[in-house]
């Protein structure tokens, strides 16, 4: 066999084994080392090419697609620092269990380590942050090559798709000449990988029911949930249990509630535990909690004054995700048929439920209320969330925009989701996410971020010039970073503006001329209702100018006047 | 003592140990964690506080500012992902030998690995990519605590910047609160450091004379040194030995030309060693490589080819920067004035000088001539060198204008330098690099860069709002990637334009407008020339359109009648 058929052998065999194992879609940024596996994905008809030049840009798109398809994404990218740059939207997809499958080029073995341009040490690049690193064989004839590397790629495959999720990397070093005989047609691949179930055994069954049948004041936590997750089975435990459940908004457990289930269901939770009479009244025996923990700090800090009894953490992470150090029972387990099938005797007291339940819709009036007058981002998020059709899904940054839906996001029958980048919490690599989300989204996407977010992952809007995308980019511009001033720091004035507030003075119109979306500016935040409600036809850059000292006034008012309500509903 | 004064006294004396160890400028991204160093950084007058939030950036920004300054430059950032992003910059700054000192804040122990947010697993985050890493202990009052970090901060320093230089990395876990006070002096330190001289032993400095002594034909090759090399050793040097000298544009032997040294130095090596004729004439027996591998794969072939029987590295890198794997001797020295006092007998055949000295004349006058008509990148480069005031540095992309200031920047009296990122290649971080050179430059800087790169790395122009900044960007903008139309892959039509080409179709007139820089568009290059000679009053974006077609086309027709020119000087 010629060199060129052996290298083409090799990587249409790798991309076959990727679609045998569930991958459809492939991001590429160019570069020449990466040649061969590039024609392979590009030129397989069974296969969707999507391109980013910057590969930090590129692997947070590559989440996107993850997140919104729940299937294995490819990576690919050549030799050197393009490796590099993958690097924290890897770490993401390993803390928020996401299955991204990386493929770095790299240079032969007797250009590694001798100063040949673009070779840096690739041999596990990314430590302890994949959940497995590969470093493959130069391509050859030799028997055992095609059998190593079809079953090292399924391997890859199914270690991302084991539960919890993650990102696994493949090191693929090619020798030039790099050109290959193109071929639409993946050659057919004889494996199979199956990845298991995880169900909590029968003991951890009875150990939950036994602590519930006990239980007269306890309540459920819903955070983030893995990787399609089937939130009827959620419905249906909570059905039988009769618990108050707190759900946050990336559950996406607040839209689409099903009407049976109104009554249980909590969502001013970051609200209400910030008053200590609340907290005092229901305070619990048992807490269960699935997923990951929630964004609002004052549920954690409830728990840990409250000090359960019982702390059930129900998560297919066996990692202990509790950093209250407060569980008493972790079941390793995904969400599934097994939650409706529980042999439940709830004992939960009625009053109890009531509680929660009476000073829940006092928050909530008062959160509904806040809209009319208020010109801050609350404001905004809310008359965004009125004015969205159904079937939306926001798509929302780290920093304030996460904080506000989850206060002003109030449960409804309406079909809302919410995601966001949780992993790790950063507010890098957000449009890029947002962007590859709204390509495997059928559904509406809208994406919330900060204007300091915005700028940090610029680079990305560069994969709307290689997609055709259609999403809302909502732009909340306070110049500058505005969660800094609900911390300690605000109350120091000096360095304050240098070191947290750090303003820019730009505006947006021009970013977007660039690119050609439409750009909206918003001075009015009730515009936003309007707007929302108006089908696109193209990319909008909605920008909303507000003010960080507004912001924080308008929610720590809002916050007044719940802790009063709850004063005057206590006395 | 309270725990406000530990952290305080703890923050302090890391800044003072910096301080001492030769650290003046600091680049802080906003956060969160790292706000009781930010605190003491941007408080204590002795040192310059830079800021940038895009991490990635901010990175490759102190990059630059070491570049311009030879001396240790500290990062600063917050928990997570924003670690992360350091990680391309990092990557070059240890191939490129820069010393960075970076600090990542952290959560403390008992938020790591527990689900907390901003918390990611960043012990030995950046693997074998630094040349030391170090987890510091939570402050407390312990009497270990403030020796520990004293001599650990003094050793990250001393690691940084003792030969061949390159990054260290210090993670520092904060417990809230976090604010401390404010002062404005730095405590005494009583801790020095001294980093050695690499010199050769006396058999390594014999070795080498005894080779020079029987060399009739034999070529010096100098590529990019390490940081504050003073050239004059290696002029000297040469002075002695009467070789040809092949000066990549990165020595930074091309500008500024000692005129008693004119006559030995080549710098069309590119274009000449591509003909086989020459080649065979100039066959060397000898060859004494001085710094990195050159940018010339033409160099690099020719010596594989030629096999000359030494194959001399002096380099203070032990790493064998080699990569066709011909060295004979490697001799790990810096440069210093024990070449100038190497008692050389040099035994060079005049007619092997005047052999590549003829050549490279011949080459000189086309590339001189080449200007008149062309309207492609080799060209503008011309236009845009001569046009240069006396005292410009270029900060250079990798990819295409590197390999284009390589071939056109000939060898000059003339006081101008070149600089890039060649430690590992990469087309990222170029823009942040460059704004960051500028700022610890005192000459003038100008950025070349193609339209990729620059879209790359756009989120770098964001330290523009936050320091005063002087430099032009000068964009070649050929719509796409240019240096691909040189490779193999140009001669397959399919996927060329999807996977190599990617052109985006964008200008940047948008994105100076918004940064508020002058925009100049130039369509044709001849006008270059006063552009460069015109005094900027601001940043200027200097955008100059051209084709890769053309590019390729004349390029290739340079070198067509190159050959020619050496064939018809043969005969």
């Amino acid at each position: 066999m010629s060199n060129r058929q052996v290298l083409t052998q090799y990587v249409y065999q790798i991309a076959a084994t990727l679609y045998a194992g569930g991958v459809r879609d492939v991001v590429v940024s160019p570069g020449s080392r990466s040649t061969p596996l590039a024609y392979a994905f590009a030129s397989a008809n069974d296969l969707i090419l999507h391109r980013q030049v910057d590969e930090r840009a590129a692997a947070f798109y590559a989440l996107g697609l993850a997140k919104a398809s729940g299937k294995p994404v490819v990576l690919l990218c050549t030799s050197g620092t393009a490796a590099a740059n993958y690097f924290p939207a890897i770490i993401e997809a390993k803390y928020a269990c996401v299955p991204l499958i990386v493929l770095t080029a790299d240079r032969p073995h007797e250009l590694r380590e001798v100063g040949a341009p673009q070779a840096i040490d690739q041999v596990q690049l990314y430590g302890q942050h994949v959940k497995w690193s590969v470093d493959f064989p130069i391509p050859d004839e030799a028997p055992q090559t095609l059998p190593f590397i079809t079953q090292h790629t399924a391997r890859a495959v199914l270690t991302a798709m084991s539960a919890p999720y993650g990102p696994v990397h493949m090191n693929v070093p090619f020798r030039e000449p790099l050109t290959i005989d193109l071929q639409e047609v993946l050659p057919a691949v004889n494996v199979q990988t199956f990845a298991a179930t995880l169900t909590p055994p029968v003991e951890a069954q009875q150990a939950l029911c036994d602590i519930v049948a006990k239980t007269a004041r306890g309540f459920i936590v819903v955070g983030e949930q893995a990787l399609q997750t089937n939130n009827a089975h959620i419905w249906a435990f909570i059905r039988q249990m009769k618990w108050p459940v707190l759900v946050e908004s990336l559950s996406n457990m607040r839209g689409n509630i099903p009407l049976d289930c109104r009554d249980y269901v909590i969502a001013t939770y970051d609200a209400i535990l910030k008053s200590p009479e609340f907290k005092a009244v229901v305070r619990p025996e048992t807490v269960i909690r699935f997923g990951a923990q929630p964004v609002s700090k004052f549920v954690q800090l409830f728990i840990e004054e409250a000090q359960p009894e019982h702390y059930i953490v129900i998560d297919e992470n066996v990692k202990f995700r509790d950093s209250i150090a407060m569980a008493t029972c972790v079941i390793q387990a995904q969400i599934g048929e097994w939650l409706t099938k529980l042999p439940i005797t709830t004992a939960i007291e009625s009053a109890y439920v009531e509680e929660w339940r009476d000073v829940n819709e006092l928050a909530m009036e008062y959160i509904e209320h806040y809209i009319d007058g208020a010109v801050d981002e609350g404001a905004a998020m809310s008359h965004l969330l009125a004015g969205v059709p159904e079937e939306t899904d926001l798509f929302v940054s780290s920093s304030m925009p996460i904080r506000d839906i989850d206060t002003f996001f109030l449960p409804t029958t309406r079909d809302v989701r919410v995601f966001a980048n949780r992993g790790a919490n950063g507010i890098d690599g957000v449009v890029s996410t947002a962007i590859g989300f709204s390509q495997k989204n059928e559904r509406n996407t809208v994406l919330v971020i900060g204007d300091l977010a915005f700028l940090h992952d610029i680079s990305g809007l560069l994969a709307t010039r290689y997609q055709a995308c259609n999403l809302d980019i909502v732009v909340m511009n306070n110049d500058g970073g505005g969660i800094f001033s609900y911390l300690p720091q605000a109350k120091v004035p000096q360095h304050y503006e240098e070191l947290f507030g750090t303003p820019t003075a730009l505006t947006f119109e021009h970013i977007a001329a660039m690119y050609s979306f439409e750009h909206i500016a918003v001075h009015n935040v009730q515009e936003l209702y309007g707007i929302m409600q108006t089908p696109r036809t193209k990319i909008r850059l909605i920008e909303v100018f507000t003010n960080r000292d507004d912001n924080t006034f308008a929610h720590r008012a809002l916050w007044q006047q719940i802790m009063m309500g709850i004063k005057t509903w206590q006395s």
